[in-house]
């Protein structure tokens, strides 16, 4: 379900290719003949769950539009160590002024899709779905929602105008739970669900009981978790029940067993490492 | 020497508030009053190096020009876990909504600060430089410079257009280190240094041979890395002797002690990650 | 809760300045002085509700940040014919230059506040609620919203993009409601109410089986919406009832009647004729 | 003459899209399958004079390049209500996605050119031409300006800077009539005609005599235009008499028997209701 | 009564100065400390007629707001060689920086209004008038108009759409003088004056006869041009009398003493070399 | 090795035809049919070097991509007054109204090769190479740069972010040559070649025991530039020798053979005249 403007993208990507030729890869144009033409591959070095492979065919269609690209792995398959992710053909040159921009799009996204993947296997069976959340990098969230869904994860709102999360910062200003929880439903519970950031039992209650059709569990060790938990689902069969903070993929398990349905994890977007992938040209 | 384009930096952040907050924070103004005011906090989370504040000041600023930030510590300065980074003081609605991309950014470049001078500690005393690389997030090329001068590391070319390096790529085409040295010595060497990949004994004697004002030594052990460099400083005394590749704040002592006066780390850019800072917000 | 990104609404009236003035009022330009004082006056030709004159205040200051203007009534007060709206004080060319394009903003907004007022007053007493449709002139969507709110009507979804409505056009290609709905619910559920489109009673059914959280009357009578309304209650006491159509103020309080929560009426941003209200500039 | 800019046409049709779609059409995206082949309909809810139809089409295209429109009427000719318009092929999210910003380009532009023709048809016979003015809706005005053409007016000074117009308001500064035609007239004669407002016989006379090309009478009735007009005629065979003001359907004739060449009405632009036109997609 | 877009003139000289800053001026940011106050003049190399002197400030406020110019002279007036200019005082990196950009506006406008001088001062006192052309350096167009104004010139239409001018080409294209006027005559005349380009007693007569306003003569011998204006004056009292082509300083007056009322001259903008200016920087 | 940037070319020729064309050719509209056919020539008026044939074809195509050029000889050739350079087959309407702007960029640019290659021509077969500078029409530097390309010239820096040049101004700020080359030396010389301007034997002797690449000289005799070029050349085998100042095709010889390597020469880019090329359309 995820869109990419793709208009957006190939603007987004030009913006790119400039960041790094600025006025021209001055080397490349100086030692490497026009129309020399050429082939290379992408490596992986690593397991990996491949994403990014569509955005950095076009980062060399950007720059030149007759480079050809054969993929081996579609976006959001795993690969091993070792495997060729895809082929190209086209222009020394081109191939070779594009690729950093390339590598650092597919490396970026990529190490994103992975991290993902982890966390969704170590939940694997109990129903519990891991989103991401706002914390991405600014300018590729658009991207990086992409790589979390290759990864087998789940979008959660897109921005602060495509739904409503009423959150510590809100209750902390309008000084309690039923209160915020009651005038957001009033403003906007016409056209939006409504979710709400709790931490203690106090918070659970006064948030079910002002109407909250999401209760969201931050920051709690597990046990805390599944106590709160039992105590919302007791309240309502109906409210939906996130947990978030710094879950790792040691303990992601336990969350979504003490009856989480939706796991919400920064890290997915903020702490995933480059994949490692090579880009390797060679004459035809 | 890090050159932040003013301009250029205030466009970006009005897309990245832009990016999350749409048509707007419809939680926050259907349940705050405009004009609440309040203070908030940064406070790190962990020991790190901070950077990115006046960037993050500047996304509050965009959104509402009255919001106003004590640092306690400035950009590039170290903090420890617990410590308040600054305070503000400003409207409840402005803090909350530009919230998120603040810390996005503040997180992301703190996360490179702190991994850069992990790096630069490793090597003091040598005499050895830590450089980045062009393994950027596609566009923060400009701000993830700058974390890594904040780390304590040196900038590398900003592009492809201000610097050559003729690569292991273009050898590949080219068919010898010789002739691509020469060819890009005569057509750029007016205006230019000449750096090149080398990553034998037999090519660091043709770059050399041929001119090449700069060797760079790739993906080897520091033990090769050191036979090697002696080499070509025997064959020169003013070739500039630089080194790059997966080197880790563990072993980049050895490649310092080995010679390398530049060391050229691409993790310092695509494998930081996020600082752990956070933001609360309390009425006044 | 309407919210007008305030850079987007400079740049666009930018837009609009160079839309009328293209290289400049070479009439004005040429025949009258630079800084010759003037006043002018904004005069109300007939009964209207007042929308856009922030907007229209906004589009001298472009042209010039010196000129000021002491409004008499606000954005969202009814003013009677022959009242003076607001007065202006600055230099004669820009308000000549100028007046055409904050005239025409200002009337047309106005246009459309006074209209959605007249439907509103037609269901006073009732609860339902007038809303606006994305029936928008293309370009102008945020300051007609904001025109409706300030005639007395609600909001519905901005877009696409921040609300579910699965319309008889989906539910054409889909080949029914319950498989249209169902799907939905699944797949945006989590994040999303569900709104769907119906108009006969096996539709009703189908959507509230399927789990819609509101369905949408569209194109009926008030008698048969009345009936079909009544069903839906019976089978849902939770669910949402709209009503949309070729609705007029005379026969609007009948939907209301019948038990319409919320009315959503297209006229109001296409159909709503220029508010009379003229401009006077003088010499000081 | 008129001259619709492609470009920027295109331009703007992906901003009205976007102003739609935002982040994407959540619904559609969710609930029909990518590629699934669909037709639609435009049809005719009333008689009216098609406009807009290949900016329409433009919409679709510009969502997706592989919608084929088959239009059964070009723009400018007249349909009677439940004609078909236009016939399309394509996919069936793009359909609905696009549907919206389609009918509101289609629905507004058609009513545009329905109102023209009924004040065209009301004069036809006298000589006399309906114009356009700047009462246009701020970022529409080339295409309401085509619309009015199709509808049979003429277009007016597509700005202030292609025109000379000495109004009303450039007299009250300048303090009469003579002095501002002939100040205009020298600083700009002789690159433009000269046109001037003037209500009263004075007004006439000064104006004729200080060298205006063109008069043009504001707000007067039908009755004391047809006195000055003669006037005007009888000061000079050349002078160009032109109407302005608030004249309708039903008197516009009488303001061309009496002598107006040229007859510009505000309501084309800024008055005229969405024509009733409804889009329907069905399965292939 | 030229019209320079303020907001659009900003803008094009924040990309003067991104065309020759790119990612900033390496040498100045790494050997001139920040915040060192200097002063500097700009020195006039010969005879001149200063343009451009506010776009050059502009240049080095559009760098930093804090630099201050003193200037001697005004946009418009002459100055002899050896005369400083202006004296600026503020930061010596930014006035080091911006040199280049504000260098090259000053000495290309100030080139301009010297030549136009030229010609303006070899036909005082016979009434005609000096006019540019559309031979205009791409994107410079507004500041050189602005230019041929200051060095005492008129200027002639904008561009293709405010001014109708029949030209040889269209002529060549048509057929015929009387039929190329009588057409645009039919078409513009209700809105614009018609002028046309004739280089025969033929091309006179039809032209007048079909009603021209306007006759451009092109290319023609003084005398050859003295004899077609008598012939065209007696045809007409009202018409226009014009030349173009290629004409020099030493034999404009001709033209203007055998009756032409506007000489238009491609060479005022595409053929006068940069003014003599210099720019010393000196330590406070 | 002159890099054009296509889709900046592009969008900035779409801009230089917005200048020109505004809301468009109302006279071309108004008398030429649409879709005639029509071809032209575009014709040398004197002896030249053809440049910018590219960008002026790019001209046309941007407008309407039908049309045809077929050039009868390339970017960089030389031509005799009288030849034909292209012949061009299109529509009539297109070839009038691009007209303009195709040969003002055409004009233009063959002026600057064409001097460009009187100053190559003076100094062939000395070694010495002549070279642009930073002395070019604001926005059209990369134009500017390929057009001395053609004319056989070489390119400088392209601008203050790509090379290191310390200019008499730093010096003036600094206090002295040694002390502003060892700082850049430092900060700079890991990445770039120092260039320093000198004037006198102790800059000479300054700036080359400070360890500068390269010796530029500033407006001196060409006897005194032999005379400290010898210097130089005495102190260092490898320091790079160029000169620059007001040289002419007449004295620049003088400077070559006096040792210079590169010549900088201002006036290639800002007092080149437009070349003499005309553009004739007929009927097909």
């Amino acid at each position: 379900m995820n869109w990419i403007d793709e208009g957006a993208l190939f603007s987004q990507i030009s913006l790119f290719l400039r960041e790094d030729l600025g006025r021209g890869d001055i080397t490349t144009q100086s030692i490497i003949a026009r129309n020399t033409r050429a082939r290379a591959r992408f490596v992986a070095g690593e397991n990996l769950v491949v994403a990014g492979l569509e955005a950095s065919e076009e980062v060399f269609f950007t720059l030149d539009s007759q480079q050809q690209l054969e993929a081996f792995v579609s976006d959001g398959e795993p690969v091993e160590a070792g495997k060729v992710i895809a082929r190209m053909v086209g222009f020394a040159d081109v191939l070779i002024s594009a690729q950093r921009v390339a590598l650092n799009l597919l490396q970026h996204l990529s190490g994103i899709a992975t991290l993902t993947n982890h966390y969704v296997k170590a939940v694997e069976g109990t129903g519990a779905q891991i989103t991401d959340t706002r914390a991405t990098t600014p300018g590729l969230r658009p991207l990086e929602r992409f790589a979390v869904e290759l990864g087998g994860g789940y979008n959660s709102r897109f921005g602060l105008d495509d739904g409503v999360v009423v959150t510590s910062n809100h209750i902390s200003i309008l000084g309690g739970v039923a209160g915020a929880v009651k005038s957001a439903k009033e403003k906007l519970g016409y056209l939006h669900r409504i979710a709400v950031e709790v931490s203690s039992e106090s918070d659970v209650r006064e948030a079910i009981g002002a109407g909250a059709d999401v209760v969201v569990f931050e920051d709690l060790s597990s046990k805390e978790f599944a106590r709160l938990a039992g105590i919302a689902r007791e309240l309502s069969k109906l409210v939906g029940i996130e947990c978030a903070g710094k879950i790792t993929p040691a303990d992601v398990r336990e969350y979504a067993e003490a009856g989480a349905q939706l796991i919400r994890v920064e890290a997915l977007t903020n702490a995933a490492p480059a994949a490692n992938i090579s880009f390797k040209v060679q004459p035809f």
